[in-house]
């Protein structure tokens, strides 16, 4: 049975050296002659004396699933889901995914949130992006620090959330309200993200305490949806060290 | 003789849609079965009858230099570049990039910036990322509208910038002071981003007016380029909106 978790594998720099420096690689795959110098050559030194297991490999693109995996290909004790309830506290700053499709956009969203001060990620168990060797390089080490938790409905979980005092906000492009200066950021928040092209589903937008949007000029219509949650997160960390 | 300018090659239906729309697109290159419905089957007909030769291709795969082509190739008249010292309007919101690798990353900030009511974006002539299909792809149709000037040198626009009376201000992560409601982007500002994991050169650096930092939470150490430009880019925006 596959353990329920993330980041089973890592690839490229950053994020093996994320994984090692959380002590949770148990064999790194080497590209030949990549592991001599540089940043590689740190690492590799670095896990070999962590006692992680060093294979040499002739070509590391048998083992990589993400295009630039920079010589690297780490296996690692997957990091455990957190449960969703446990991240509904006081001062929560959640980020909820609904639905997205690309895992790439999942690591950027990871990296941008916990740089953001945010307190977890939540994403749906089914018919979403899987976190993956692309997220985890999209994130840049954001999945070691950063709680995931996993939930069966969206729309449940905003219900959830309500009930235990944290405020439910939706991104929705057609809202009147903007996103900048929203004073309820300061209290505990969960700000729900929909998928790329889509926005929220309607399930879960009807379950909102509120949705607000991204003001923009004429004539665009939307921005890329990490950019558009990395806007909210550091939104929530402006306002929140405003008070 | 290649005429100077951007956009001469586009692919994937938002941006096919926007340089259609902007007139300038001379021919379509359309897989087989792809311009027969949905969204592509839509701007084939919109292309078709605004004049566009349309040619059918077995495969979009021999022509695409995206890895998202959606089976469209255009062939369009290259958007001019804008000339830098016309960019030095009173009211100016500028963004410029500092050697930037990735072209993908350059079009991501173009959409952001657009979107953000930026009023230009500058880049260097030589070694930076070129403004290809693949940056086209993720402008999303921004650079139809977003004037692009091309400079010899950053540190130099930097200096021309400050004698046209516009600030310059550069994202540094070490900075002490925050980017975040900072009075002076009410003026006319120029923010400088530099590249990937390199940040500023020194030469850019030192010429600047001021620089800011996004502030951060631990261990997060960096922030992906198009996000750090796309937070200064709404920052500029929301700044002046409150005024």
């Amino acid at each position: 049975m596959v353990p329920a978790g993330i980041g089973g594998r890592v690839e490229g720099v950053h994020a093996v050296a994320a994984a090692v420096a959380a002590g949770r690689v148990t064999r790194l795959h080497v590209e030949s002659g990549r592991g001599d110098r540089g940043a590689a050559g740190q690492l590799v030194a670095s896990a070999r004396s962590a006692g992680v297991e060093i294979r040499t490999v002739d070509s590391i693109w048998k083992l990589a699933e993400t295009d630039a995996p920079q010589g690297l290909v780490a296996e690692a004790r997957p990091i455990p889901y957190a449960a969703f309830d446990d991240l509904l506290v006081d001062g929560a700053a959640l980020i909820v995914l609904d639905h997205l499709e690309d895992p790439r956009n999942v690591g950027a969203i990871a990296r941008s949130a916990l740089a953001a001060g945010m307190t977890g990620l939540v994403v749906p168990r089914r018919r979403a992006a899987p976190i993956t060797a692309v997220s985890f390089k999209a994130a840049a080490g954001a999945f070691e620090h950063l709680p995931v938790a996993r939930v069966s409905s969206v729309a449940d979980c905003a219900h959830r959330a309500k009930k235990a005092g944290v405020w439910t906000v939706g991104l929705a492009a057609g809202s009147p309200d903007s996103l900048f200066g929203l004073g309820l950021l300061t209290e505990s928040v969960a700000v729900f993200v929909g998928a790329e092209g889509l926005g929220l589903a309607k399930l879960v937008s009807d379950r909102l305490d509120l949705e607000v949007s991204i003001p923009m000029s004429e004539p665009s219509e939307s921005l890329n949806v990490s950019v558009a949650a990395a806007l909210a997160c550091f939104e929530v960390r402006r306002v929140r060290a405003a008070e």
